[in-house]
């Protein structure tokens, strides 16, 4: 009994890992249809959101199974751990297509000759949330706990941007609605952040 | 056995319904700072958030000790669902936090002179939000499913108030940086509408 349910904790994390990597996926390619200007891309993203959804529901009905065999409470806690962060990984699939969604409406306007670095923040939100399942699927929570502070440089880096948008918001107020979209781009990446922080919570706790 | 069970669920959705109430409290105080302009206020706010986070925690520790007594599939899953509310109650507690700190700023500016409805937004979002507890402690999906919708009419009022907004800066570029702060208050009403619809439905499956 006991090894049969080791056998499915370990599919259960397999699954959680294969949805974190469909997630980073739909992150990237978010950011590619947004720098590139690439309206099919950006669309691709949107619809493709549901296979993430798919994962989050399979991943609860294969914990609830679980939960009716694990023996221990360690072992629970394993699992409702699993499911928090399965939610998480939807939410991040979520801001991925809403960064979609602004590569879809710049996509149909002339560039805003600003240069920011969202491929660095998304870089960093990506490493975070990555560390946090390691973190989870090694049961190691000083790796989770000493990750929680990266939170704040991607905050930083966030503000940064928004001020460099604001500033040229300001300078070329024809570039208003443009800038906007950015920085809600900007935004949703401090989010992914935010769910990677979670996540690390979850496994500290 | 199985009538102790019920009790402790008992106990745990009664700590369910004083976490929304915590949460409900703090986002109605962050709109009162933000309308207005009280500092005190708005740093309360941001400070009794710990709060609403402890109650995340206790509500878990709850959890994680039924399901080693939850006899059927069925209560595991409401247990389950239990801690996903929580999940986004707290998550409804930071974006009151957000809506905060956005108070704090503005109230050391002066005014914009611009009416948004942001009053019945957020009364939309908490509406959305009491009403999918209720349709989780009545374990009620049709009415959980019937208020999934609603979240559509919240997306359209944020997107009316940042249009609004977006004019306003563009004929009054010195408002932008507050113009801006206003519309990541829209934005964290309309995420809390988008909680509440996740409570929904975590309710509905």
């Amino acid at each position: 009994m006991e090894h049969h349910f080791d056998t499915e904790l370990d599919v259960l994390k397999q699954k959680l890992l294969t949805m974190a990597s469909h997630t980073e996926t739909a992150v990237h390619r978010a950011l590619q249809a947004l720098n590139q200007r690439d309206l099919d891309l950006a669309l691709r993203v949107k619809d493709d959101d549901r296979y993430i959804d798919q994962f989050e529901m399979e991943i609860d009905e294969l914990a609830i199974q679980l939960l009716t065999k694990a023996p221990l409470a360690g072992n629970l806690r394993l699992v409702t751990t699993a499911m928090k962060i399965s939610q998480n990984l939807e939410r991040v699939g979520d801001e991925a297509s809403k960064i979609a969604k602004r590569a879809r409406d710049l996509s149909q306007e002339p560039p805003v000759k600003i240069t920011i670095d969202l491929p660095r923040m998304a870089g960093m939100a990506l490493d975070m949330l990555k560390a946090a399942l390691d973190a989870f699927v090694n049961q190691d929570p000083a790796a989770a706990r000493a990750l929680i502070p990266r939170d704040k440089e991607v905050d930083a880096l966030n503000k940064q941007i928004h001020e460099s948008l604001a500033q040229h918001m300001v300078a070329n107020p024809d570039t208003i609605g443009r800038c906007l979209n950015w920085m809600v781009a900007s935004k949703s990446l401090e989010r992914i952040a935010d769910h990677a922080k979670n996540v690390a919570e979850e496994v500290v706790f």
